[in-house]
């Protein structure tokens, strides 16, 4: 349940789908790395806050208590740790695994593909994390998904609201999760959830109203900037500082039209601890379906300065910010798309079938195929003895083969083959 | 433990033998699927003899009960019953997990690739057979591993054997397995197995050896084929009728050379049906290493023509040939090879550095490489406000970056860039 079988047509779409993904990662100068599928349960405990339920567990089989990993991330701070690393750009494109309530017509599933940027190391404020959204906004331009807003805040300023707000430090994270779900639905809800099930005062939570539901771009920074409140609050100061270099660095990318300072982003992970970030696509651009689809999210990360030191024996941080691409839903929408333009993708590259008119040539056949494939030339031929030439050609078709090259008892005797261009029919002895 | 992480200089290295393995399978035409890590438990169930108790479990968290596949061949069984496929020859290059006794210096890891090609239908007899053979020989001369012997058997031929021999068929499995370990043991071990564990009479037992000590060629086949006992036993006379057609399509794929026909050979997994096959290095040609490493078998597969209808309902057969090549085994003399020579291999593909000599230049950096990557150039630029040049060079020198492009003032007043060749220190102004 929640986990689906690529047949030919989706592995091809995905293939292009990943490749343009790396490519970017690689264009940015990311090296690759891999870690296991499997990590030790510790390792996972307490990264993820309402997530950790969704943890896949192996069976204790003797030896060590395992889990199946939850993102790439945590994995990757963990090799960090263990290999006292302090500086390194990576990607990794791997599958995680969510014992979610898959959606799977939404691209939700429980094993899916994670593509994942990560910047780690001291360095001066804000230029990694510029890059990060940098990347957001060539992939989602890149792929030609439609309009799209990426979506910024920081873990800081949400931390000020809270305390500006009489919100005790112990409660921030389950506030945060809360805030989290403004997305989906309307601040009422949110509201009675903060109060209700989070203890929050009521007071409280209609001063975090006030401000969680404010977004805009520089003018907001500046407007907070000067909140009499917020203002007297030294990590929403440092927040709003650094969103303000922030949209500075977005500005020489060129790419804030894109971005919005939205307050009401949480992100629902416990590990973030600066910038937060998140793309939505706006709408769908497919005419052909009756009703858009919406996807939500289809990139998001973020900063997170102290993962990497709850690794390490010592505590020793190492700064980091991250990226990771949706690729499943955007994914989703392709396929949609593909779809409904009754474009057929290839699934395989051959270049030549190798077919004979007559019978008794399957050796001529056997020997002529052996030499192309020596050569590096991507061929096929059929598997049996005495195929008809119909068949082979109609194979040709069928599959996108674009030539046939053809061996019959004349072009034995010559030492020939006969080259036969399948959609126009021409043909060459050579 | 078992697991391991791939660093960049593994994974970059890894994708390159990947690469090679996936254009091999592309060449003979081949498509791409993919299934999930995931697999029922009761999918995994009866298929892998002794492997059975190697199976990871996942614990029960309600819902289905799930395992880790084993290797990629039941699944693409399960894939072609699930979607009546009858017809198909596919490639999967994925992980697979084995709760084994970890040997990682020998390339034995309980998480590990798999590259899996198989040819799924009712074709003409040997053809599909004898081009699996083809991409085995085609693979281990691309990668230079050295010198290779690939040894086929066929499972009729065995089991013709137990049965001359007096063996019950219900102890045709279990004696199967006992054969497969003459590569490792010597045949008293082997024997003392059969009678001690097994429960074959001494009689049977030594019957057997006299069979499975032998390894030839053609001549074998006819000299077989003569033998007065195994020529009277049906299936041990199809066996090899085909095996002899078999070396006729792999003379003329010009083969032969690397094949040999041993009757030791036996393969571990229950679903083998007719013929199988598996490559062994005979030495490693590394002249630095003090020990050659053994590294035993890269690659194997066979036919396995009862296994989808396992898992259709009404039973309904598709046979299927298949070759899986032993990746991590590879991977290890490569690396160790690549260690020995001292080559370097360059972990990122970033084509140019956007670098400044002098202070403040910052904003000026940014918008040079966002106009290079928009342009699709692999940039990068160091993380600081003002960093000093000969550490801009220093880096490229470090990770390979061929060139760097600088901004300073003069350039800026003057409208251009200077391109530094990193390797001679030639400068143009462009």
């Amino acid at each position: 349940q929640g986990t689906r079988d690529h047949p030919p047509a989706q592995a091809a779409l995905r293939d292009r789908l990943l490749s343009a993904v790396v490519s970017c990662f690689k264009r940015h100068g990311a090296a690759a790395i891999d870690t296991p599928v499997l990590e030790l349960r510790d390792t996972l405990v307490g990264k993820y806050g309402e997530g950790a339920k969704l943890i896949y567990e192996l069976q204790d089989q003797g030896g060590e208590l395992l889990a199946l990993r939850y993102d790439l991330t945590v994995p990757f701070a963990r090799y960090l740790a263990m290999n006292k690393i302090t500086k390194m750009k990576r990607y990794h494109v791997a599958k995680v695994y969510r014992r979610d309530n898959p959606a799977t017509t939404r691209g939700r599933f429980r094993e899916f593909y994670q593509c994942d940027f990560d910047i780690a190391g001291q360095f001066d404020p804000m230029i990694p994390d510029a890059e990060c959204l940098k990347i957001v906004h060539e992939i989602l331009s890149d792929l030609q998904l439609g309009d799209f807003v990426i979506k910024v805040n920081d873990r800081r300023i949400l931390n000020g609201v809270f305390a500006v707000c009489g919100v005790p430090e112990s409660k921030f994270i389950p506030a945060c999760s809360t805030v989290d779900k403004l997305d989906k639905v309307p601040w009422e809800e949110v509201r009675s959830e903060m109060v209700g099930e989070k203890g929050l005062s009521p007071e409280a939570a209609d001063r975090i109203g006030e401000y969680v539901q404010l977004h805009g771009g520089l003018d907001l920074i500046e407007q907070l900037l000067q909140d009499p409140k917020l203002s007297q609050n030294k990590v929403a100061k440092e927040g709003l500082g650094d969103m303000k270099l922030l949209f500075e660095y977005l500005t020489l990318f060129g790419i804030t039209g894109k971005i919005s300072f939205d307050l009401s982003l949480a992100r629902g992970l416990d590990y973030y601890t600066g910038v937060i970030f998140e793309a939505v696509l706006l709408q769908q651009e497919n005419e052909h379906l009756e009703e858009p689809v919406s996807v939500g999210s289809v990139a998001g990360g973020g900063r997170y300065d102290g993962l990497v030191g709850m690794f390490d024996a010592k505590g020793r941080k190492v700064p980091c910010v991250g990226v990771s691409i949706g690729i499943e839903r955007i994914f989703s929408i392709l396929e949609q798309r593909l779809e409904a333009s009754g474009e057929k993708l290839r699934t395989t590259e051959t270049q030549v079938l190798v077919a004979t008119p007559q019978k008794h040539l399957l050796a001529a056949r056997m020997k002529l195929i052996s030499e192309l494939w020596d050569a590096g030339i991507k061929a096929e031929m059929l598997y049996k003895k005495d195929p008809k030439l119909l068949k082979q050609l109609q194979y040709c078709e069928d599959t996108g083969i674009p030539l046939a090259a053809i061996v019959g008892e004349q072009e034995l005797a010559d030492g020939v083959v006969k080259l036969r261009d399948v959609a126009t029919r021409k043909e060459v002895r050579m």
